[in-house]
C-alpha cells in the first residue's frame, strides 16, 4: 500500500503562501512519502476529487523558486466552512473515502483561522473513527491574527510592502509646497497588525505616518479632525494610516458612516472599503482641506515583487514543520512560531493543539498601542522589525516578475 | 566671475526624475561649472530665493546613488506657470536678476509639458533681451505625453509597476473558484499609454488583462457591460484596466457619470475620483456580479523600488545631454530620445525646438489600438517592452528602501 500525502490552501492568499506548499512537498518527499497530491481550491476540490500529483506540477528545483515567488494561492483556495460532523456525517464520510481511496497518511491545511477549524474538525472526525491519517495546520494570513504563534507568514512581506510603499507615498507628498493630507486604508477587519506595520516607515530618511488607527481602539471621528487640524499647524503635509475596520465606540464601520454601502461577502460580513474616503470627505467638510485617499488593497497581500526574505524562509519552514509533526506521528495540531530571542532574532517552530487555535483572533496588545490610540509603542516595533529583514529577488523574464502556474 | 548652474524640477514627479537631476549634477560638474544649484519647488522657489548647492546635499558616490533610488522630486515641485511676459515683465525681470547675481550660465528644468512651457517663455525672454543664460528642457512624466521624443524618461518605470502589479493582480483573481471581475483605474486624462502597459502582463505564465480602455477611444458603457457579459461565458475571472480619463462619446467623463447610478459621499457631494469604482457598480447593478476596483493611485509614479533600469539609465541620459546641449550654446531646446532601432533596442539622444513641444500633449495612434477600443495591437507591445527592462535594487536599511533627503 502506498503512502501518500495531500496538502490545500485555504483562506485568502499571502505573497509567500506558495512557500509554504514548497515546504511541504520537499519535506514530504525527502520523508518516504510516496505522492504528494495538492488539492485544487482546498476542502471544496477535494470533495469534487479535484486534485493534483505535485510532482507532475512542480518540475525540479526552479520551479521551486518560481513557486516562493509566485503571489496569491498556487492550487487555489476556498472559503468553504466544514459542516459539523454530527448535523452532516456524510460529508465526512465522503472526504474520509476519499483519502482513504488516495491512500493519504498525511494532511496538511495551509490557512488562517477560518481554516484551521478545518484541521479541527477533521482530526477530531479522524481521532473519532479510529482513522490513522494525520492532520496538521500550517500558519498563513497577511492579518497575523492567528493565535498559537509568535507571528503567522505572509504577515511579514504584507508588512514589508506596507512600510516601503508608506515610505514612497511620504515622498510623494512632500513634493508640492502645499498643505496636503494622505490617507492610507489598510486591511485588517479586527486586528491592527497590518495598519501598525505603517510605523516601519519612520527612520532616519523619512519621518513616517503622523497618525494610526487601528481597530483595536474605538474611534472618535470629532477627536480625529481636531488631531489633524492641530497637527496642521505645525506641519504642512500629513499621512495617515487607517485600518479598513476602525469603528466608533458604538461598534459602528467608519465605513459604515458612508451612505454607499457594498454588498456582503458570502459569509454575510460587510465589505469594509471606503473607511479612508469618508475619513478624506470628513476632513474636508470641517476643516475645508483637501485630502485624499489611498486604498492598498489587493496589492497588500499579492506583492510578491516585494517579499521579506524572512517570511519567506518562515513560511518554508512551518511547511517542513508540518511534514515532521505528521512522520512523529502527531495531529490536530498545527505548527507555530515561537520567538526564543528578538535581538539577535531567533525564532523555532513549534506544536499547538488546533482547538487553541481555531476560530480565535489574536488582537494587538492595547499596551502596544500609545496611550492616545493614534500610533505605537517602540515595543510593536521591535516586535516588527525582525519579520520584514532581506529580501528575495523576483525571477525577472522580459522585465517582469516570472510566476509559475498550473495549467 | 563665476559659472554656475541651476536645475528644478516641476509637475508631478516619477520614480526616476532624480536620476535626472543626477545626470545634470555630474555632467555639470565635469564640464567646468563652479557650482550647481537646485531650485527648491522649481520656478516659484527661484522667485523667492529659495535655493541650494546641491554639492552640499549630495555628498560622494553613495548619495548619488541614493538620489537615483528616491521617488518623488528630491528638490520639491510646483505647478507654477509663468505669465506671459509681455503682460507682467516684472516677473521676468526679477527672475533674470536673480539668475544674474547667482551667475547662473545653464539653467535647466526638468518637467513635462506645462513645464516645458517655462523654458520655452525663459527662452524666448531671454534671446529678447541679449541674455547669454541658456535655458534646456529635461523630459519628465509618467504619462509619456510628451511631443518630440520616443517615450519620456519615468514612463518605463511606470509601466513595469503597471505590468507588474497587474500580473500579481490577475494571479489573485484566480485565487477562488467563483467568477469574478476586477477592475483596475490607471493614471492617464488624457493620454493611455500608461494603461496600454496593463498589456505587457499578458505572456506565458499569465493570461494578462482582459480588456484595456484607454481615453483616446470613446467609452460606451453599454457595450462594455454587453462585452463584459460576453467574456464571462468563456472565462471566469476577469481582470480589466481602464484610465482614470475614459469618456463617453459626448464627452463626459466616465467617473462624472457616477451622479447617475445615485451614491454620493456622505456629505452630498459628488465623488470626483472613482472610474473604476463606477465602473464595477455599473457592472453589479446591471449584470448581478460582484466586481472590485482597484486604484493603483499615486504608487504608479513613486513606487521607485521598482524601476525600470533601462528608464533609470535613459533618465541619467537625457540630464548630461542637457548639460551638453548648453555647453555647445544651444537654447529654448528640449532633449528628446529617438528610437533608431527597435530590435535590436537603441536609443540615442538629440535636440529639438522647444516650442513644437511646450504644452503639446501625444496621444496613443488610433491604429496602436485594437479596433473594437478594448485592447492595443502587437506594434504598442514592441513599442513598449525596451522602456521597462532590467531592474535597480533598492539600496535596503533594516528591511526597507533607503531614500535621500534633503534636510
Amino acid at each position: 500500500m502506498a503512502k501518500n500525502a495531500i496538502v490545500g490552501q485555504s483562506g485568502g492568499p499571502t505573497a509567500v503562501i506558495n512557500s509554504s506548499l514548497a515546504g511541504v512537498y520537499e519535506a514530504a518527499k525527502r520523508r518516504g512519502i510516496d505522492k504528494v497530491y495538492g488539492m485544487k481550491h482546498g476542502v471544496q476540490g477535494l470533495l469534487n476529487r479535484d486534485v493534483i500529483d505535485l510532482s507532475e506540477a512542480i518540475n525540479g528545483e526552479l520551479d521551486i523558486e518560481l513557486l516562493k515567488r509566485t503571489p496569491s494561492s498556487f492550487l487555489g483556495s476556498c472559503r468553504y466552512k466544514l459542516p459539523n460532523a454530527d448535523e452532516q456525517p456524510e460529508v465526512y464520510e465522503n472526504l474520509f473515502n476519499i483519502l482513504q481511496e488516495m491512500e493519504i497518511a498525511w494532511f496538511f491545511y495551509i490557512g488562517g483561522n477560518d481554516s484551521m477549524d478545518t484541521i479541527s474538525k477533521l482530526s477530531d472526525y479522524g481521532r473519532k473513527t479510529g482513522s490513522s491519517i494525520r492532520f496538521i495546520g500550517v500558519p498563513k494570513t497577511i492579518d497575523n491574527d492567528l493565535e498559537g504563534t509568535d507571528h503567522t507568514p505572509g504577515f511579514g512581506s504584507a508588512a514589508k510592502y506596507i512600510g516601503t510603499t508608506i515610505k514612497e507615498i511620504v515622498r510623494d507628498s512632500l513634493v508640492y509646497d502645499m498643505r496636503s493630507v494622505t490617507i492610507v486604508e489598510i486591511m485588517g477587519r479586527n486586528a491592527g497588525w497590518l495598519t501598525a506595520a505603517a510605523a516601519l516607515a519612520k527612520s532616519d530618511d523619512c519621518e513616517g505616518a503622523d497618525l494610526l488607527y487601528l481597530p483595536e481602539v474605538d474611534f472618535d471621528p470629532d477627536r480625529f479632525v481636531e488631531k489633524v487640524k492641530q497637527l496642521q499647524e505645525k506641519k504642512g503635509n500629513i499621512v495617515i494610516a487607517v485600518s479598513e475596520g476602525i469603528r466608533t465606540r458604538d461598534g459602528v464601520y467608519v465605513c459604515e458612516l458612508q451612505e454607499a454601502l457594498g454588498p456582503q461577502d458570502a459569509f454575510g460580513h460587510k465589505i469594509l472599503t471606503g473607511t479612508a474616503r469618508y475619513l478624506a470627505s470628513l476632513l474636508s467638510q470641517r476643516l475645508g482641506i483637501k485630502a485624499r485617499a489611498i486604498e492598498l488593497s489587493t496589492l497588500q497581500r499579492c506583492s510578491s515583487h516585494m517579499v521579506s526574505r524572512m517570511d519567506i524562509t518562515e513560511a518554508y519552514q512551518v511547511g517542513g514543520a508540518a511534514v515532521c509533526a505528521a512522520e512523529e506521528g502527531r495531529t490536530g495540531e498545527m505548527v507555530g512560531l515561537s520567538r526564543i530571542s528578538e535581538n539577535p532574532y531567533q525564532c523555532i517552530t513549534e506544536l499547538h493543539d488546533i482547538h487553541q487555535i481555531a476560530n480565535q483572533e489574536k488582537k494587538v496588545p492595547r499596551d502596544w498601542i500609545n496611550k492616545e490610540g493614534d500610533g505605537v509603542t517602540e515595543e510593536m516595533l521591535s516586535y516588527l522589525r525582525p519579520l520584514i529583514q532581506a529580501e528575495l529577488s523576483p525571477v525577472y523574464v522580459s522585465g517582469l516578475p516570472r510566476h509559475i502556474v498550473l495549467t
